[in-house]
């Protein structure tokens, strides 16, 4: 009844009809009304886009306060230079061409120091080239008389700037010079089509590179001197980063093939973001070579050196993505259809938890060489470490085959005869086994970035880390690994060969 | 005594010291002829590094002839509005802005037609944008009195630099409107500080966007009329190209581990061209992103309709790098220091080839339904075959149980105790397990692709392939295959069915 109620309760008109049927009277909404329905519906949703592009941005500024410094640098850069604009002396003194120095700013202002220097010295570089060349061929236009001028001018211009186009093709000049040949056929157009006479081009090159030069040192003295970035730094950090969320989603993807949190079912529907970590490794290749060009232009900064080999960085990221890609491979493991059964599953987690934890601490001292520059005394334990637990899973696989046998007493169909009673468990057994040669492999692939950051360390000059912290990391290891008969003698020996 | 004669054959000074001993002497070289040395080896290495380069850059112009017309391109573009300058009734009509076409020309101008449009969208709007708004800002300040007109103007320029700097961190904003940015940055501060009175801020607006609108104009006629170089055409290509490869590198790969063509120890060194095609894969993903970015841009062009579903291509691309990550674990198991013994690979060599060779089919018939743009009548059939393929590949990993077994005399351990041999006989099995169940693995990613495709079919409308071809991808694909017992009849089941 209370439900019928509420179904009358609002007023409504009907008409009957013609055939004895009636329908409801619906207010008819005029031309008028539906537009301002429409406009409101439209401002509804635009004011709904703004809302959260305005979040989005809010969440962006949150994540990196930097950024939003940066932004506050630029602003500050370019008010300071247009001051040469309000200052009557500063503006006359460079003719007018104040404009110049405003454009070098918006245009040299970038993100890290490295970056601002790289495109103020491919602006002062390419202007200056180019204005020379353009004067050049200046001078023999005019000498050539009326008629071939403008043939020569558009000539060179012509070969030059397509020449110049070209040279932007090639890797080599795209890596380092791609905004100095834009700028260099940008001001050779631009002086040598200018049709001014030569006298007077001196004076304008003079005040054109003077503008840019103010230009381009205020940029760089921001820059560096107001909350700098320095790309090396963020280079250094990014290889830092990655190799713990490598470290993490390899823990991450075994512990979630085994089950050790026990909650499969939630976390299979949102995977652990720290189980896809490793997807920022695979995609950092070209911030990573972007980062390195430019921080070899910077000055030293905080612990590194104007020489610090930043190149080498970039083959610590190509082992650390080889590595990567084998997490990928792990990590399609644990939505695969074919799973061992619980049993084996659970004969075999321990063995290979301790291979990826062992693993996992060898990337993280790595990582900890790498954040505090110092050799790590405790790394060739680590990896001996891994070895063993490498050599320990192995051994495993062999005694598989035992389990395989029917005379073994663990498996449940051992009364069954001898052919299908391994056949099935061969099967059965494969999951289990590929994951551990997967994890065999990401071991094999972990020292070869061990070998990278030696480099790394050696090329550096790293100093040695202080002897009491091997037997804290000792310490820690025992910790994580428990339950091993016979860790204390293995210790011992690596610790006396060490 | 013909080889103590040669040493001897050159005239040589000695001189005989006080303890009897004697030394040759040698003329000695001042210091101008080795500043001339060094000269000439300094004027040696820079002719060798310039030589170097050239020939680089001949080969990167032989390789891709599109990226020397688009140099020629560009070269025509700039040529032909320096002409603007030339022309002095079109010169006088812009006010002596004519620079502005010139460098709209230089930095618009892109390789392919997409970039092109999205680069003078941005530049027109930016500079709109910009300009109204200074107006408007300068209107206040003008109004404010004198003391107040810098501190507004300085204040507007600070925030609004700041905001739009931000801006160009937001990832939506960053992949379209980056350039446009920068350009409201530039045009904004630049009108904000010229100075100018209103009345004649209106004159050079109006001068100033004529020209960028003749210089986009240009830029755009030029990059889509003289031998245009459509975005949307090349992600379509490379797409192709890289299945093609993903193709390869699966059949290479599989081939070099089974050691087809006998030159395992060659191409141990050298790895095949071929076989590292995945790698292109792996590293296209900014290249797809930004490509599908222009390319919504395009006009219809050649067999692509205005509203192309550029963005499933993204898709796609996302799916084969998926499978690209399974052959670079495929790869490694090359290279891998554990080998299956000889006449173990032998038995499995078969079904695995037979899998890749079915897998690469797939592959090279989704990479023909893109590049002819209609759907394939042969691809359910062929993804038949690969699951059958894949279902034999597992039975025979079952059989391979019953080799472990003692009784089997295919071994020729077969006289010791059970657990040792079959002991020994997973180790050894396992490797080939191993790039077995990659196999599998990648066949279901395939599978993935496929589906993308799909999609790409559906939502862009491909029309059917004739049925005769389906016959002779039938004809094909048994000579690919020979020698499978069963295959005729259950091709005509797979026909029945289709």
């Amino acid at each position: 009844m209370a439900h019928q109620e509420k179904e009358t309760s609002g007023l409504e008109w009907r008409i009957t009809l013609g055939d004895g049927s009636s329908r409801s009277l619906v207010p008819e909404t005029g031309p008028v009304s539906r537009i301002w329905m429409g406009l409101k519906g439209l401002m509804a949703g635009l004011v709904l886009k703004v809302w959260k592009f305005l979040n989005k941005a809010w969440d962006i500024g949150v994540d990196d306060p930097r950024k939003v410094i940066h932004c506050l640098k630029a602003g500050m850069a370019l008010t300071v230079v247009s001051l040469v604009y309000f200052t009557r002396p500063l503006y006359e003194g460079v003719g007018g061409n104040a404009m110049w120095a405003v454009m070098t700013v918006v245009v040299v202002f970038e993100n890290t120091v490295g970056a601002t220097i790289s495109k103020s010295l491919n602006r002062v570089i390419g202007t200056t080239l180019a204005g020379f060349l353009a004067f050049g061929v200046h001078w023999v236009a005019s000498l050539s008389g009326q008629k071939f001028e403008p043939l020569i001018i558009g000539a060179s211009v012509f070969l030059l700037a397509s020449a110049a186009t070209f040279s932007r093709f090639i890797p080599s000049v795209k890596a380092r010079f791609d905004y100095g040949a834009l700028i260099f056929i940008l001001t050779f157009s631009l002086v040598a089509v200018s049709g001014y006479r030569v006298d007077k081009l001196f004076a304008l090159a003079h005040q054109r590179i003077s503008t840019i030069i103010i230009g381009t040192c205020l940029c760089i003295l921001v820059t560096m001197f107001i909350c700098p970035i320095w790309a090396g730094q963020e280079l250094h950090a990014l290889t830092c980063r990655n190799m713990d969320k490598l470290a993490g989603s390899l823990d991450g993807c075994v512990e979630e093939y085994f089950d050790i949190n026990g909650e499969l079912e939630d976390s299979d529907k949102h995977p652990d973001k720290n189980l896809l970590g490793y997807k920022c490794v695979l995609n950092s290749k070209t911030t990573e070579e972007s980062m390195a060009n430019f921080a070899r232009l910077e000055p030293a900064h905080g612990r590194f050196k104007f020489k610090h080999p930043w190149q080498q960085y970039l083959k610590i990221g190509a082992s650390m993505r080889s590595c990567a890609y084998s997490i990928e491979a792990l990590n399609s493991c644990i939505d695969s259809e074919n799973q061992a059964p619980e049993f084996i599953k659970k004969h075999m987690s321990n063995v290979c938890l301790k291979v990826s934890s062992n693993s996992s601490c060898v990337i993280k001292e790595l990582a900890k060489t790498i954040k505090t520059l110092k050799k790590s005394s405790s790394i060739d334990f680590l990896v001996e470490e891994m070895s063993s637990a490498v050599q320990d899973l192995q051994n495993e696989i062999k005694s598989l085959s035992s389990l395989l046998s029917p005379a073994e007493p663990l498996l449940p169909e051992s009364k069954e005869t001898e052919k299908t009673t391994s056949t099935i468990h061969l099967l059965e057994v494969l999951p289990v086994v590929i994951l551990a040669s997967l994890l065999i492999d990401i071991s094999l692939r972990i020292q070869d970035i061990v070998k990278t950051v030696e480099e790394l360390a050696n090329v550096a000059e790293f100093k040695a880390e202080a002897d009491d912290k091997a037997k804290q990391n000792q310490a820690n290891i025992n910790r994580i690994v428990p339950g091993q008969q016979n860790d204390d003698q293995q210790t011992m020996k690596a610790l006396e060969r060490a």
